[in-house]
């Protein structure tokens, strides 16, 4: 009757794509500064968009909504709601196979914290999770950096995440529109085959499955979050 | 001087009513879409609402404040702040005696993500914590689905909560008036017994005892979060 | 090949100072409610500030910047992002030395909740993380009390903080310029260092050291985040 943390202390990789497929008409930007040609700090940017499979993930198209415009005489800061694709590279075995599938979405917030001209980027705060269907979900906070790689702490989960901890390596393939996130679990009984296999190498020209895309049978978990 | 959290990882069940009771301003919705009828993605939803004893928990009284209507073309997030009411329905023995008892507010924030038309309702993404007195806090992340019960993770807590993880089950009785939650908590000593007992089996009915909503002596946890 | 949790299940204690050094255009308040002298319940204060080391912090320029006014009936909660300075006492030996070293910053979001009069202050809810440079970052949800010590909790973190747990004190020594923070760690391995020592003790007329401030070599930590 007893669920010991330690008894499930091994570290688990997971990796998924999270992709924007401009059909969850996100993100939207909400501005609370006077800035009209770019983000400021001080926008607010709800987003959310659908989710596909990881392995071959289709382009995501980002589009900003320009919510309001106020008069107000300063910068401040983003803040930013969105909803992502998530997409996964699954094979039933390592490094074999081609299968891709669907998973489900990412839902939440981050916040602009600070433009970094020296790198021609952004840091945000983020706040938000990953839903896998019936599997469960994953919910991570810490930084979102559009210039660089960042880790991100696992804050728990539910499910077969139920008790999960670690890390999460958020890679930006094309900002916004391609991530790749690679989990490092802990806490949590063996992971479902389903979710498991060696992911299609990260890089901007990575595009899902037809199937996958299309929710096709065999190519989504069950009740795939959508 | 060490605490491991593997002696603690038997799982301890907590139930707690949330109630609104129309007396916190809350919630109130910042609308950033042009839809007038309903809420729409896009909309900023603070609330807060006045927290009681869950065992017969009033009927909590959710009004919406619309806080502007802006001229954007389209549909974005809700952004949902809120607090709401947190009751328990505490008996010193399982099965046994009525004692029904105040604990504190819940405080924090969810976002609209996506409205469900063929389950007429709605996802929201949702970052709050429960407050019950001088015992500390638990945190939650994860989904609020108002069709359908879901599951949250258990981020952390404080007070007797420091160090909990887990999930947290949240059952929707009359929306957005009445939830009710079952905390499977780990990794924390064992619960005190004032916050045990069995609950009030969860229906749209039940209410909470008038001497806890008056927060009458023995009717509310030690400075109950007010 | 496993980590497990309960290894490292000991108490380590991690002091920080928390300082506005009004560089960073922060915080800023969105204003929900018609109330045009105080924040009010419904205001939206987005902030961030720079990161200074804690030893001897200096004073922290809090400023508001009235983002908008809205023709609102009602007060409603404040939606708070701020990102602020974070401060470290730092020796290499507990108890020993006066080094001091600039960390990082703080970046996230709080909602004012409740405005409690007879204690002529706020509750907040907060959600945000530490960041600690090539350390890696910490993160925390919680209550932010302005009127006496509050405890949030530690929700995981990255880096040398991944896997962490725990809970963390809140002390506010200058509303809202000074705050001084006493983290209970547990999940991780020992902490570096150059982390460590002795706090200066808290106070309001604490002041960072001008080598820190200026984060002069050795006085800041590797790749502090700025």
């Amino acid at each position: 009757a007893s669920t010991k943390r330690g008894d499930h202390g091994k570290v688990q990789e997971l990796c998924v794509y999270e992709i924007n497929e401009r059909d969850r008409e996100s993100p939207a930007y909400l501005r609370l500064s006077q800035k009209q040609v770019e983000n400021a700090l001080g926008d607010l940017v709800p987003f959310t968009n659908k989710v596909i499979p990881s392995s071959s993930p289709i382009s995501r198209h980002f589009f900003l909504l320009q919510v309001r415009r106020e008069p107000c005489g300063t910068k401040i800061l983003d803040l930013v709601v969105f909803s992502n694709s998530e997409l996964l590279r699954v094979s039933p075995q390592l490094y074999h196979g081609n299968l891709k599938k669907r998973l489900g979405i990412t839902a939440g917030l981050c916040v602009l914290i600070q433009h970094v001209p020296e790198k021609n980027g952004d840091r945000y705060e983020a706040l938000y999770s990953f839903y896998f269907g019936d599997y469960g979900h994953l919910s991570v906070q810490g930084p979102y950096l559009t210039y660089e790689d960042s880790y991100l702490a696992v804050t728990g989960g539910s499910g077969v995440f139920a008790g999960a901890y670690g890390q999460v390596k958020l890679q930006q393939l094309i900002f916004p529109f391609k991530l790749f996130y690679t989990f490092y679990l802990q806490g949590i009984p063996d992971l479902p085959a389903e979710l498991l296999g060696a992911p299609v190498p990260p890089s901007p020209t990575v595009e899902p499955s037809p199937e996958a895309k299309a929710c096709e049978p065999h190519h989504a978990i069950k009740n795939f979050t959508n």
